[in-house]
């Protein structure tokens, strides 16, 4: 077993003791439900490994990663009914299993216990992860309001697809890390540098989800090919494309865009447009570059070539999907 | 201006000057138009008088009474969305102005908002201030998903229905109070009975809520009169009413409370079995136990008689609906 499954089946483990369901069940059991639906579990893996790399005691970081988890999967619930969406990770979502308040009060009250799982920290680290905690929080509801805004707006621009997807996904992802170098007692700059390093990783994981979401292996990818097409989602292909591609393509996409019917050859025609404008070459390049940014800031870190290595390949295999 | 009027002024000078509107606007404006609608602001009063007792600073009290009071605006927004209402404070409510999402979504940044308030305050005040936060938002959780739960059950005993108003009304009534004490620095034996002064007071006034919703004057409830059995609303009147009553004048209730047309005639049939059962007597004798519970805590405080005194008016005047 890797390092990473180790981390996952620890945090599993602790997670299996900490969540149980209590009365009213009706409150509680959708948070089960949702804790055990699975899932890569990165986040917390991600708190529980940094903070063993700057010598902290893996133990002392699982309230945090636990918090982290919690606060995730209670913005998966709220997300789902925004979205009205009936499947997560391959089960029904929690408001079309029980129903549309039950996932509204359920989601609050998970807010609430990742807030709680913090209180076994002592005072001066509880109010320093709680401060990063609640900005990061609320960012990240920022960015799903940006990316709610985007579903009715034409005139949404590289630079502001970039700041939604770092305030809904990135933040949480650089948080995860940051707080276990807090809870390991790591300096200031360190703390930042890997905040940091977490926070363009996980613009590339977000990006290069945008790329396969069109161009992957469905069996890598884990979901089916096209779907960002079929929903009209303005990912950073499309965005792009409307910015590099002749009037006639640009005409055309914006047509497919203004359909709702599903279609298969919808999906193609789309996919055909982005590959005509060179579409995979400037996305994998961006990719590349907010990667290699990760990897400069990790490089400039104080830390033993053998610990940067292990946070370069965690990187690495994150972007290879094999994590 | 008597000494609530300041208090209410003082707080609602602060509360402009920390809430404002900013991007994404679609996300703070529903939050800047809830906190503007008005209302008693009856905790945050709560929480500066208590600091002021206990000889704190008012001023240091001020961003603990802003996060109670953004805290039950948060549950406001929510709890609209479950009940579908469409009025609170006579304006439309904010998933109605706006839509569900925006309300769901508007509602959890505000909980983050709500805690980020206490930052201000030093680790270990901090800590304290959080736990009892967090505590008393997850009973409030629990106890929307009892009056939920309520709903469709035919069998919910008078216990119950104290714990379910316990939990959704009293706990942050209680709250506002015991964190004016804390931030005064008050002893711990001392908070916990202005705690549990405030617990009690809490149920009086929901009992009386119950009470003049059937039997008050529109004009100084503020609402219209027979609300609650209108929407069959399980009451303590109901409830007490089902266990005290004649087989007959169970089935008849039953019969009233399974149908779902308005009625005037129904208000009317109910209130005179309420009266025929001597409902009134018995809700005023439950009042008063409640009340009288709260100025008993109050005597055994070793704080100054005049003190005591402005605890109690202040009770008195909430129990008079004149606050």
């Amino acid at each position: 077993m890797n390092l990473i499954e180790t981390y996952k089946e620890d945090f599993i483990t602790y997670l299996n003791k900490k969540v149980k369901v209590k009365e009213p069940t009706n409150l509680y059991e959708p948070i089960h439900y949702i804790l055990q639906l699975g899932g890569k579990r990165l986040r917390p893996i991600l708190t529980l490994m940094t903070c063993e790399l700057f010598n902290g005691n893996v133990k002392s970081a699982h309230d945090a990663a636990l918090a982290i988890e919690v606060f995730h999967n209670f913005t998966l619930i709220h997300d789902d009914i925004m979205d009205s969406a009936p499947i997560r990770r391959g089960k029904t979502t929690v408001h079309k299993k029980w129903d549309l308040n039950t996932g509204i009060l359920s989601g609050d009250a998970m807010l609430i216990l990742a807030y709680q799982c913090f209180e076994t920290y002592e005072p001066t680290i509880f109010k320093k992860l709680l401060e990063l905690f609640s900005q990061t929080a609320l960012e990240v509801c920022e960015g799903q309001q940006l990316d709610k805004d985007f579903e009715t707006r034409n005139d949404v621009s590289i630079p502001e697809y970039l700041k939604m997807i770092t305030y809904k996904t990135s933040v949480l992802v650089a948080t995860a890390m940051k707080m276990g170098t807090i809870i390991a007692n790591a300096k200031e700059d360190t703390a930042n540098a890997i905040y940091n390093f977490g926070l363009n990783l996980g613009i590339a994981f977000q990006l290069q989800d945008d790329y396969l979401d069109t161009f992957g292996d469905a069996a890598v990818f884990g979901k089916q090919i096209g779907g960002d097409i079929t929903e009209n989602k303005k990912t950073f292909l499309y965005l792009k494309a409307l910015e590099v591609c002749s009037i006639e393509d640009k005409e055309k996409l914006l047509s497919y865009y203004n359909s709702d019917t599903y279609n298969e050859f919808k999906v193609k025609e789309v996919t055909q447009l982005f590959e005509n404008n060179k579409l995979q070459e400037i996305t994998i390049n961006e990719i590349e570059f907010y990667t290699n940014k990760a990897f400069v800031i990790l490089e400039k870190l104080s830390i033993s070539e053998e610990k940067k290595l292990i946070l370069k390949n965690f990187g690495l295999s994150l972007m290879k999907r094999t994590i």
